[in-house]
């Protein structure tokens, strides 16, 4: 019972060149293989988005197991730059090559093999329900937070959820998450007073408040990290002044900043921070400060327990290796199903995620679905 | 006995449209000029940039009085920023407007009128030596300096030499410069490694080591200034990286210094004292450093004695104004006069220049002439 070929059905994902915003099929294809199933499949299409919603099992089950994913993909930057064309999908020596083979077409095209396979061969007292958006990679506005808006006005529920990312650093089965840090972006503008560099105390140079606050910014200890998570980081990204002029002070000058932070913090927490920091350094130069704030994600866990214990028997079985329970890395769509039910991140080794020459071992295709089909039927025993 | 009209001579220069580092015939005006009234006159061009030397009196003369000055001007900007034909030299209730109007076709039409006058009048018993360039406000590089490389060739000598640049700030007479401070720019380049903001530790700042230096460089007290001199000063101009993306850590950035410097310093021993600076930084955060220095001029003084006081006496009974002797602004061609012989600057009000609608008194013009006059008399008295 060889059931659904994952490879095979990645290899078709990939052909599609679903660059976020576009789907170019890639939805279509697994609302037909899971429609044929025996699921129940829904678009949750928002803001010219394609989102799947597919269930198997009536609404009203009592046990609930969700899977969620996407089938976007980031762009191929420039094609020359490939060794193997990059929604070709081509096998050599055993590996795939396209953009997607990792993350995460893979990933998608190994749970709904799984599903599918599972409810054939051993039909679940419960629900098994997929969610594929096609809006992961870009702002991720109308993607799985559409779908679990969709879920929730047709009460909709999943009591778990398998967020298929790829997880793994190096080795196959070595790390799943439990969570993630959240992530915020500040941009700062420093307001002086411009003049003549001969004469700086007739002009109020930006540039000294903004390197001082940086350097602050930047020496500052935010925490040691806790049980979970990594100590939380701040990374200055950029300064600009733009000037020309070696003659002039300038008027003003901007800085980005990015941080990343456990569950010792919050956006709004690290914003009350900065703006303290920011009002020290105005009041000891002079300067004018504004700054504009975005909270890309806030942190958020899954602690270990039941659902982790069970993916990572799972992992263990079939691959022998035992996975680590982290909360590194950016954020993943698990950051909006976590609202939802208690979450966990499982996949594939991530490196070549994002690069040229994105590619997957076949092999590692078919132990990821063997992975998905044990935990379904672990869940359901 | 009226003489030389140094008026209507800036009103003629300022008609040509010379912005560096073109003539447009202002410098045959002077030659004209000063050949009919018995100066010898030779042309010391040199890549492309027109200057005038001038002497009346033999070269061998025990006694030769100089003047410096330039014909060059700086951009308009924007012509429909000038409410006054920028080229066009009208006068409206008294004041003259046009793009050289203070800096500096009027100190130079100033010194031009009074030497013509002042040799026809009384000839003295010794040499004036006029030296006029066309790359003042540009590089320099072929200006005053070809005129002095012209000199040295010919076995011309000046023993003192005025420079004819604006140096008051508000009142006519108010200030003279007997020196000015040393400038030099410095560009400061610091690598470290590329790498995701989420894992600044799998990465190496730049931004990180770039704030500290520059905190460290603009938190410096040079000096508390000199007898003739003002506090040496640093002024960062500009820092850049160009980073548009907020998960990104940069591989580098870069930042432009501006050194003012006075008779405690030289280029060389603050170009030493940034190496320091960029070592220690270099070994605290293992980035590299790469710095590129230009030293625009060294400081210099001549110190005050008996060409500063007659000069101050001069401007003093010509305007009831005792002129202070300061080191203060920027460059000027009398950073290279001074290899060649005692060298003060003394000419108008200075706000205009450079500027939008720059325009000078017509009564001012005139006072000029007098006062360059006096000096000439009381010289050769
Ligand atoms: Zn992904
Ligand atoms: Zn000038």
């Amino acid at each position: 019972m060889p059931g659904v070929d994952p490879a095979e059905l990645t290899a078709q994902l990939v052909r599609c060149a679903s660059v976020t915003p576009a789907n170019e099929g890639a939805l279509e294809i697994l609302n037909d293989l899971l429609s044929e199933a025996g699921f129940d499949c829904a678009w949750a299409d928002r803001g010219g988005i394609r989102n799947l919603f597919a269930r198997w099992g009536n609404k009203g089950n009592t046990r609930s197991f969700g899977f969620n994913g996407h089938t976007d993909v980031v762009p191929i930057g420039n094609p020359v730059d490939w060794s193997m064309p990059p929604f070709g999908a081509e096998i050599k020596d055993g590996i795939m090559f396209g953009r997607g083979t990792t993350d995460m077409k893979s990933g998608v095209a190994a749970f709904a093999a799984a599903a599918v396979d599972f409810v054939k061969d051993t039909p679940p007292d419960g629900s098994i329900i997929l969610t594929i958006t096609g809006d992961e990679e870009g702002d991720a506005l109308d993607g799985t937070t559409a779908l679990l808006e969709y879920m929730e006005n047709n009460g909709e529920r999943m009591d778990v959820c398998l967020v298929g990312e790829p997880t793994c650093p190096e080795t196959m089965g070595e790390m799943m998450k439990i969570g993630r840090r959240g992530s915020m972006n500040a941009r700062v503008t420093v307001t002086g007073v411009q003049g003549h560099s001969a004469y700086p105390h007739r002009a109020n140079n930006p540039l000294n408040a903004m390197v001082r606050l940086m350097d602050r910014l930047a020496s500052h200890e935010l925490d040691q990290g806790t049980d979970h998570f990594d100590a939380s980081t701040l990374a200055i990204v950029t300064v600009d002044t733009g000037n020309p002029a070696t003659n002039v002070i300038p008027a003003s000058c901007t800085a980005g900043l990015n941080i990343r932070f456990n569950d010792l913090h919050s956006g709004a927490s690290l914003t009350t921070w900065l703006e303290q920091q920011n009002a020290l350094i105005r009041d000891e130069f002079g300067v004018e400060i504004e700054m504009s704030v975005k909270i890309s994600g806030e942190s958020f866990i899954t602690p270990p327990g039941p659902l982790s214990d069970m993916i990572g028997k799972a992992v263990e079985a079939e691959t022998g290796v035992k996975p680590v329970l982290s909360t590194s890395g950016g954020t993943s769509d698990a950051r909006f199903v976590k609202h939802h039910c208690p979450v966990v991140e499982f996949g594939l080794v991530g490196q070549s995620m994002h690069k040229v020459d994105e590619h997957v071992k076949v092999d590692h295709i078919h132990q990821l679905k063997a992975i998905y089909g044990r935990i379904l039927r672990d869940y359901f025993a």
